[in-house]
């Protein structure tokens, strides 16, 4: 009786499972432009294209090369065209890929599809290109789902992450976790099969100290999520402070600074998000930025309770004080909240221009009080370089692995568990069974994140979220 | 002396102009998408993607290949492409040209052009990339211009009419008029040469028999552009009739129809304008739609008054009588108001199910009336040949030559003028000096629509209106 713990093949039956008929779909993003591409997968896309491809006979060309002609229905040219040729296996799905350039109007993009789904490819689903790279064993699953957060990353951060997982770094240090663990598994095995005979393979000691091990990375790969997830959806920050104390002036004055800094270049200036400022590579999420630019007519002291519910969901608080105006007793009440709310708060003096000598003096008491000027813009390089202090930024470096996605981070978690039941299992004297099974858990949660182990479902759910194109 | 009113050099003397730096600029349309094409031009284009580019090197390399590598900067990865090599003069420009096919992120985009820009090139100004193609040859500026067309056009006939200028079926008809007529000026040039020896070189008879003949064809390129406008502005169309004639409801049981006809290739669907609709190619502009849109509660008659105005403007009106309760001396009134307004009007009648037999009589009895349910959407296929038929398309038949532009139909007008001007000197028996002047006016005109001559003003004007990559 031989038990497999691994299980590779489920891959390649996966590759087998692909209809292996031809895809199509536009790749670039929608609207007008000089150029939009359209690309075509499967075994048959060269034939298909050379259907309505006026030039050269394209699948007598190499691959990795360019032609020019025009596509035409029925002798009518729909446009002139480049034609990009990759053969199987040197393309990005290892099929048969095509990239047809036209001229970027959503009418001849139209067209050029309708030719082609008429000579028998299909419209592509969502990530169906990365799925069949996936599929094919050009990526693994972590990578291909790295490809998606490429594309979405909008900041220096969330596109580092995004680049070091697509690359493999994350699936390589899952990848030596998971042999690790296969290795003993074998040992355990084994045992099992000579269950008779009452002899143990795997040194109890030595299984012990490598669960440790391993709970040890993994342990560091489910707390760097945390930050994963900082990197890829911004900080969640609160401006909290009475209405007079210059929270919308802060938040309009470091708007306005990125505004000016963000490049001009066509096409590339993102939809300004009103409420989401990129400091240093890290975004800040504003929340209840609404509240904040509400004209307040009342003389309220709402102070930091205004807010309240926001800053739970906080992982940041700027606490603004009005040097000019509030008083040490409201400082002192209000930092007494913000210390029992137990998020992270910088307590930032405004108004330094025009400040109380008591009250300036008991806010630069304050560890890591800021103390500007946002109206006069003065020191605000101070409060960002403190913002940036409090986010752990400097934990991040080039090339760390940071787990970023929720579900990479969930069965992180689940294989934590499964091997702290094995650690338990030795400690208990538990038989061989026992133990197999938990460290069949724990390679099965790890097999999923790299895509070793996958179920229809869990394909389907990922590739879903890509666009189509993709 | 001689003097020479041909102007080929002009082209050439722009293209030695040209600064002959290399320019890069996105191609694709901005926002997120599966991939982004950034493109470059110029004599260096080449070298400077060797700059940044891990990979093979790429100057080694052959025209119109592809190769796949990592673009970085200090080291750090920006992002895995796909660059293509053109090299002069076979690429669009007639440069070298380099296009980089990378994530479709608007981050990375912007990061890789900022590399770029880094190592010497600079950004492209809109339509910076055609007008390069004109200067160094590659089209001519009627061509150029129909590249802009291309990429907006959105009927079948507005795609079909810019495809063709941009083929070079119109500029061919332009340079045969031009040719002719250059023939005939030089033999006037001639004569003034002689001009002491009182030589006729060129006969009168046949001068006036050519400019006659080209005036034929010129005039039907400037009747071309009723229609040009109509295929690429659409035509506008006014849907008049009372309150309760069944307005909107037709309106939108044509919208309905076209958004359910309108594909639902992703990306390819076009913003729906509200007030356009599509019928066999053709795009209807419907004017006042805001008015029909109105919940109009008033039991007021207002009938054809109401729009009007907006029917001065419009090229094609649609009359609804409500057969159910209209009458037959509100008809009358009505078809007296449209005849005496001298637009192309439609009489529709609605309401079939629910007619009244004398007016419904009467309505069959008008020319080219239609007679429909709004409501149940009958007898719409009806209505659509006749608006069809309204339009003269079938004055368009596939390759014939139509003037949709503008600037052309204005230099159209004017050689048209200066060529009634040498017809009425030949009358007039005047001397060579003064027909050679009309002449070179004529050729002139003719020349600034292919781009023969240019000035620098000219080709910014057409130029600035591209966009930036195109």
């Amino acid at each position: 009786m031989t038990r497999y713990m691994t299980d590779r093949g489920q891959q390649t039956q996966y590759a087998m499972n692909n209809e292996n008929d031809t895809i199509i779909a536009l790749a670039t993003p929608p609207g007008v432009g000089a150029i939009a591409v359209i690309r075509l997968s499967g075994p048959s896309a060269i034939d298909r294209i050379d259907q309505v491809f006026h030039g050269k006979n394209l699948a007598d060309q190499d691959s990795h090369t360019l032609h020019f002609g025009t596509l035409r229905q029925e002798g009518k040219i729909i446009d002139e065209v480049l034609v990009s040729i990759f053969k199987a296996p040197r393309s990005y799905t290892k099929e048969n890929v095509v990239e047809i350039s036209c001229h970027g109007s959503p009418y001849i993009v139209k067209e050029i599809i309708k030719v082609m789904l008429a000579v028998g490819v299909r419209l592509a689903k969502p990530g169906e290109f990365t799925q069949r790279a996936f599929l094919n064993g050009q990526l693994d699953l972590a990578q291909a789902e790295a490809v998606a957060d490429l594309i979405n990353s909008d900041s220096a951060a969330s596109h580092e992450a995004a680049m070091n997982q697509m690359r493999g770094g994350f699936s390589a240090q899952v990848k030596q976790l998971r042999e690790e663990l296969i290795h003993f598994a074998s040992m355990i095995e084994l045992e099992l099969d000579f269950g008779e005979e009452d002899v143990e393979f795997a040194d109890r000691a030595a299984l012990e100290k490598l669960i440790n091990d391993l709970l040890k990375v993994i342990k560091a790969l489910v707390s760097s999520f945390d930050l994963g997830n900082v990197i890829k959806n911004g900080v969640p920050t609160v401006i909290a402070g009475k209405p007079n104390a210059g929270k919308s002036t802060l938040l309009n004055a470091l708007l306005n600074e990125e505004k000016a800094i963000v490049s001009d270049i066509a096409g590339t200036t993102r939809d300004f998000i009103e409420d989401e400022i990129n400091i240093g590579g890290v975004t800040f999420r504003f929340i209840d930025t609404a509240g904040l630019r509400e004209t307040t007519d009342k003389i309220e002291a709402i102070g930091v309770e205004r807010t309240q519910e926001q800053m739970k969901k906080a992982s940041l608080i700027i606490y603004m004080i009005d040097l000019a105006h509030d008083t040490v007793v409201e400082l002192h009440r209000d930092i007494n909240k913000l210390e029992n709310l137990g998020i992270p708060f910088i307590v930032v003096g405004n108004k330094i221009d025009q400040a109380q000598e008591d009250l300036k003096a008991q806010v630069e008491k304050i560890n890591g009080s800021v103390l500007i000027s946002a109206d006069q813009k003065q020191n605000l390089e101070a409060l960002k370089d403190r913002v940036l202090e409090i986010v752990h930024l400097d934990n991040f470096k080039t090339g760390d692995t940071i787990v970023t996605n929720i579900r990479h981070y969930d069965n992180l978690l689940k294989t934590q568990n499964a091997l702290q039941d094995v650690l338990n299992g030795l400690d208990n004297n538990i038989t061989g069974d026992f133990l197999a099974m938990d460290i069949r858990q724990a390679l099965h949660y790890l097999g999923e994140i790299t895509g070793e182990i996958t179920t229809d479902d869990l394909l389907a759910n990922i590739f879903s979220k890509f666009c189509i194109g993709k």
